[in-house]
């Protein structure tokens, strides 16, 4: 496909999605719907770039496709949104047109698997390195949106799933432990990192629910805490221990690392959202009825911890192995 | 400004930009706002790669902002959609920092004059080159879209207002042509290239008085000619001798020249639409009672062209100096 025309790239790279069941699609200026009457419209945007948040000899075209999506479908997730329409970007070398299209085919992919349609987008030439923006919208109804600013004193909070799956998987191509990676516990690590699945019906579900607060864990859980505190005005305690680690993981590094990877690493793309505690175990059953994560229901639901009061600015207190760590902003840096 | 932490520029660009009047802007995981009951969402997206689409040594930070805006916008004018909210996702080097902000002013600037709100992006790093991405949503009165679809036999073609601007500028860029971009007329024409002004008043007034058809010139005459004849199939016929040519842009490097540019050059930003010939001049008298382009009023409403008849697939013949060009699809080269 090297060396097709603006014309005949472009239609190569529609033929791998399907078209919206509505409205006006890629193919003129813009693409035009119509919302649903009452909703709100949702809208977010990431941009990866090559050598920096992903290498092609560690990921093929396809999957960053659908991790593209999903890390966009993960902020819409942690609005209790549902999708939606996207708009994709790609920024490649004048080679790399097949590449492109196996690209398209991933996201692709995970857009018929979440009711996502791709309307439009851009694709220009670049010397390089590779770079996918996805603009995504999404709508939710109004007043049934998770925020972050919606955590209150008395609130717990919850993940709704393992975490530090993705970042052991990044750790093991990162370190080239070729012994790790040969286990049959990588490939679920790996295929974290590579395919994350974005917890849209977790979202919505807690949307449904009434609940107000969550963030969806792209960054470590410390950093998530942070914009939850920040956002909210409130001091949170983050109890490490309790943290529902991927199990795999912890086969192939041994729970301490895990635990590092998690509160630090980032990419699991779980929700983690507060909720008053005397709502814990309805939210939990909740959760669990959805049948969500197959590898860990115990991590379905599980306290990692509370809101312990009112502070402007925020603040997050780590304990950890019995110690009490109060946290500078932004993170937490194990390592 | 170089060296800041992630929340730092964030906050920093963010105080470039005025916050929405509604819903929920920067700072959640996803933008948020309740659409005009009954409006559609017209959505567009626009990437500009350094060392592509602009060169730093040409463009200032300020102006690349503007025209990174300017370049979605104009697609919304394109539609006949009122703007908006965007998007803005950028690629930056770590020492480009305060570069960026200079660039939120210009996007900044040209929000604030066109009723756009920025309510979201990413801001990622990169080894290069600089990459900015603009994600745009509108929304437009339903049964009123302008689409490339709507070219019907019997309509002439007709454009807002003057071309070739644009690539004149450029071109005495491209040539270093000191003597040239020492004359007063260089100014307009350096302008017109960093600085398109979106053709939103006019493609409103369009879409208003009900047409069906437009796009704008992003690529040149041709190309564009091109895009509503595939889309609308049918034969468009260009009377290249009647292209309103941008005077600064004749005066420095001649009329023939000035057509090619015009033809195949693009950036205009003009907007080409198809009008029932029977309505030309109620038209044209509603876009030069907007007193839109102060330049060049003759270029308001001129008719470049007609819609001979229909034909699959599209067609697209030039009338250039006394010959009839017959055009390969895609696009003319006249250098």
């Amino acid at each position: 496909m090297s060396g097709l025309g603006e014309f005949e790239l472009i239609d190569a790279l529609v033929a791998r999605l399907e078209s919206p069941p509505d409205g006006l699609g890629i193919g003129d200026d813009a693409a035009a719907w119509r919302p649903t009457p009452g909703a709100m419209v949702v809208a977010t945007t990431d941009m990866l770039v090559e050598g920096i948040h992903f290498r092609l000899d560690w990921t093929s075209p396809r999957d960053l496709g659908w991790k593209a999506l999903a890390v966009s479908l993960s902020d819409l997730a942690a609005m209790g949104a549902r999708p939606g329409r996207g708009l994709v970007s790609v920024a490649l070398l004048p080679d790399q047109s097949e590449l492109v299209a196996e690209l398209y085919e991933g996201i692709g992919e995970l857009a018929r698997q979440t009711g996502t349609s791709i309307v439009g987008g851009d694709t220009v030439r670049s010397p390089g390195p590779l770079i996918v923006n996805v603009a995504l919208l999404g709508e939710a109804d109004p007043n049934r949106l998770l925020r972050r600013d919606g955590a209150c004193p008395g609130d717990v909070l919850v993940l709704t799933g393992p975490v530090g799956a993705s970042a052991a998987g990044l750790d093991l191509l990162m370190r080239d432990d070729r012994e790790a990676l040969a286990r049959p516990e990588a490939a679920a690590l790996l295929g974290a990192h590579h395919r994350p699945v974005p917890q849209l019906a977790a979202g919505a579900a807690l949307a449904a629910m009434g609940l107000r607060c969550a963030i969806d864990v792209s960054d470590g859980v410390v950093s998530e805490a942070w914009h939850l505190a920040r956002a909210s005005g409130v001091a949170i305690e983050i109890d490490a221990d309790r943290l529902p680690l991927a199990p795999e993981a912890v086969a192939l590094l041994g729970e301490e690392r895990v635990q590092d990877l998690a509160l630090s690493g980032g990419e699991d793309y779980q929700l983690l959202f507060a909720v008053p505690a005397a709502r814990l175990s309805e939210v939990a059953a909740a959760l669990r009825s959805m049948g969500a994560p197959a590898r860990d229901p115990a991590g379905v639901g599980r306290v990692i911890g509370r809101v312990t009061g009112a502070r402007a600015g925020g603040d997050v207190t780590l304990l950890r192995s019995g110690r009490r760590i109060d946290l500078v902003a932004g993170g937490y840096t194990a390592f």
